[in-house]
């Protein structure tokens, strides 16, 4: 990553935060250490501990840089409606076949925090929140401009939507060989906008 | 549990295996300690240890009892064909949603064995194939008999039905109140029916 130009610290959080992602990838939180992550940035502890007070506080500044990479990749704050939503969804899918690190970040951090009081917890039931508003606004959109049949349940289709490409997700991480994670996903929304579209859009 | 009839030692392990359920659902597997256990069991860990010789033995075994639990109520083995198999997995998640800790094991072990080198990966990755096949060979002999569409791809549809009932599954285990799991996995089941069916059938 080129960092001219940069200031020195931020540069210096930039390289924690990508180490952190890969070793909380690896290891999931209760598996990475502070000592460990700060060894591979050839920073102390204490010299880590300075850029982020806590195991938990690094876990968060990872989830906050990673949600706003798939922000901007999906278009949020966009006029994204109907169909077109759906469809950027499946790109997103595509581009995340190509980063393997930050889909196992998600999928490790989010198996462990289903558990009550996992530091994660909040965040991954906030993450949810919004993505399945942010979807289901662009459905609700795609109804009033006439493009989606009315009655869908804009709400269950999105948490459906998220749901497929959560537990694809899961399947090509374990055996990357066998689930096309792409080809599924995009497949499964292309059967969805058929089934939700008014003919003729 | 009742254990009358059985030898003591049986029921001790089934003691056993229900306490590590649960320590591992609520831990994940790197998070649970044999320590905590043996404790919670009312054992030394050398006593533990006699039964099972070590923490990732321990988690087999617990993985084992559940498949088998699983594999009974979805009757695998009997003559599920067709839209019967998708069904039977529809009552499967109804069945589920009265046992939260057995959904949150599965998830969070599931969701830490995507790293290679996890004790679970390779036992999560022949669940995912076994499950697969099983629903594979219900849809083809489905298209066999006649009541589902021929050209299905039963191996793709297989995937996206266990993909949509474990992203479910997080999203029910996160934020039980908003995601009404069995209501939308059956609302997908009927759709994915209504999709691949020979009309009439």
């Amino acid at each position: 990553m080129s960092t001219s130009g940069r200031p020195h610290g931020d540069a210096r959080k930039e390289r924690i935060l990508d180490v952190a992602l890969k070793t909380f990838a690896d290891n999931g939180f209760r598996g990475a250490s502070i000592a460990e992550i700060a060894d591979r940035c050839g920073l102390s502890q204490p010299g880590l501990l300075h850029h982020f007070p806590s195991k938990a506080a690094l876990l968060a500044a990872v989830l906050d840089h990673r949600d706003r990479l798939d922000a901007e990749r999906l278009g949020f704050g966009e006029e994204l409606r109907g169909a077109e939503a759906l469809e950027r969804l499946a790109t997103l899918v595509e581009h995340n076949a190509q980063l393997p690190g930050l889909v196992r970040l998600f999928t490790v951090v989010t198996g462990e925090a289903v558990a009550e009081g996992h530091p994660a917890h909040d965040w991954a039931v906030r993450r949810y929140r919004a993505l399945e508003g942010f979807l289901a606004r662009a459905l609700e959109a795609g109804v009033a401009d006439g493009t989606l049949a009315p009655g869908i349940d804009a709400a269950a289709v999105a948490r459906q939507v998220f749901a497929m490409m959560d537990g694809l997700q899961s399947q090509w991480l374990l055996d990357p060989s066998s689930a096309d994670m792409p080809a599924l996903f995009r497949d499964y929304i292309e059967q969805l906008i058929a089934r939700i579209s008014v003919a003729g859009n």
